[in-house]
């Protein structure tokens, strides 16, 4: 029996992905989720977070291929076979949109352009001294896949970057630490790009946003749960803080009545920092299936232990 | 007789700018407006726009160092000597912060982020399409010292970079024009950086800001003169263009009952894009003081026909 892959999305398009997987898998069925198929032949899985429940069940499964670069939701999904290599999607929509991402707000923060807007708000014409980005110290937590090229643009166009990451690295331009403390300080626009785990939840608390210098500013591009929301909102109304940028929230779409929409120091996406497409992604999941069949080692390969 | 140096500044500080000079040019006396000195001694006037009156009636005076880079408001002052040279302010402190202000408006337009300010006062949570920067294109109205290195830097970052200048003009990764229609109507984000000059002022009227394509926005970080603001409020409002980030106004400060400060597609900034330093300027300054007592080409020479 050929080994088939099975496609479960969640607003991936399966009419698309499924014929592009088969026509890049040549030899392979490739299933959509709701088609009528042998749970005995499913071989990989290329999964949705939200559609990690049709993993039970698949004896002969060897890889579950995200389609997310963050695993933090799918790590925690029911039936998600203990023993199964998972591997995490790192595509060039993601690393290519997520720095340019962090960068537009970091020169919007940079430029007090939050300040002027509220300014504008009052019809108030004034000018506020500006540091040239050679004297602007800015932070970024998480040294992966797309902290790592955040903090390299950061550096490229000027700026004093200071990294943190857990382990040690190494990046041309950067300052890179491992005591959160010393980055918190020097960060006067402090950008998160940091995995979801058991450490990083709710790193970000009324503690941790106190040692970041007055006046600071916060974006976070990775996911809501790394911010006590509540405690930001206190050092934004308390005015340590002057302004925050937030892609991502505890609870996603923002619920209406959420004091973020209206707060004045506040600036809501709707999680759009960084998306991943099929032109990006389908390569590597397609790739990953190839080293699998071929023996080769995995891309991507998520560390349940430290959960990305 | 000593020849002298006059600083008659707008609001740069002659108590810092005074003693700067003297220190840098020694054996000369350096006086500010104000000052008492004989009009005979003066050699070289380091003058703002609004200070251009102090030129009448300095019989030995060789150069006119302008301290703004923009020259249109100087070259109309009374007093100015019809013969005598005058020479642009070119600083590292325009040439660095103006491709920044530039770079910083184009990624908030490109990455819709004034569509997500207006959607965060309604409370809305949708995503929208993002194109690549690879598949974004900008047009930069004028490639003197400041359009030329923001066209640069935006095709660094990736952009479609279409620039339009009187002469032809070569610059690495952008597809430069001298007709003036090729760039608007590849423009979705227009940036003015031109020079105002008789050719330039009213430049951006309703018949030109029609050929930009459908919901184009436009950053206008020159002169106020350049665009035609009634007409600009009338192509926001039919929807023909979507958003407008104006650093420059026909008055300034913008008066408070400008329908600028209220409309919900345009950003309202005062006037702070770039911005020249004592520490940027006076080196320039300096530098053609010196070319000029040793007959040596001076700096950033204005040519009147031209106005720049």
């Amino acid at each position: 029996m050929p080994a088939a892959v099975l496609f479960a999305p969640g607003s991936e398009d399966p009419t698309e992905w499924v014929p592009a997987l088969a026509a890049a898998l040549p030899g392979t069925r490739v299933y959509a989720v709701g088609d009528s198929f042998d749970a005995e032949e499913v071989e990989v899985a290329i999964v949705a977070p939200s559609a990690a429940g049709v993993l039970r069940g698949l004896p002969s499964l060897r890889l579950v291929q995200s389609l997310w670069m963050g695993v933090d939701e799918l790590l925690t999904a029911p039936g998600l076979p203990a023993d199964v290599p998972i591997a995490r999607m790192v595509d060039s929509g993601m690393t290519r949109e997520m720095p340019e991402a962090a960068l537009a707000h970091v020169l919007y923060l940079h430029r007090a352009h939050d300040v002027y807007a509220r300014q504008q708000r009052a019809r108030e014409w004034r000018q506020w001294p500006q540091p040239a980005a050679t004297n602007r110290s800015v932070g970024v937590l998480g040294l992966g896949e797309l902290g790592a090229r955040t903090a390299r643009l950061l550096a490229e166009h000027g700026f004093r970057v200071h990294g943190w990451s857990r382990t040690p690295k190494r990046i041309d331009g950067v300052a890179t630490h491992t005591d959160l403390n010393a980055v918190l300080a020097a960060s006067e626009i402090l950008v998160n790009q940091l995995p979801l785990t058991a450490e990083t939840r709710g790193l970000l608390d009324a503690r941790r946003l106190a040692v970041l210098p007055a006046g600071a500013c916060v974006v976070n591009l990775a996911r809501g749960a790394h911010l006590i929301e509540a405690d930001l909102l206190t050092m934004l109304d308390r005015g340590h803080l002057r302004h925050a940028v937030l892609d991502v929230f505890a609870e996603e779409p923002l619920p209406p009545n959420h004091p973020f929409w209206t707060h004045p120091a506040v600036t809501v996406l709707p999680h759009v920092a960084a998306w991943s497409s099929l032109e990006s992604c389908l390569p590597v999941a397609v790739e990953n299936i190839r080293r699998l069949r071929a023996g080769e080692p995995l891309l991507h390969l998520v560390d349940r232990e430290r959960s990305y």
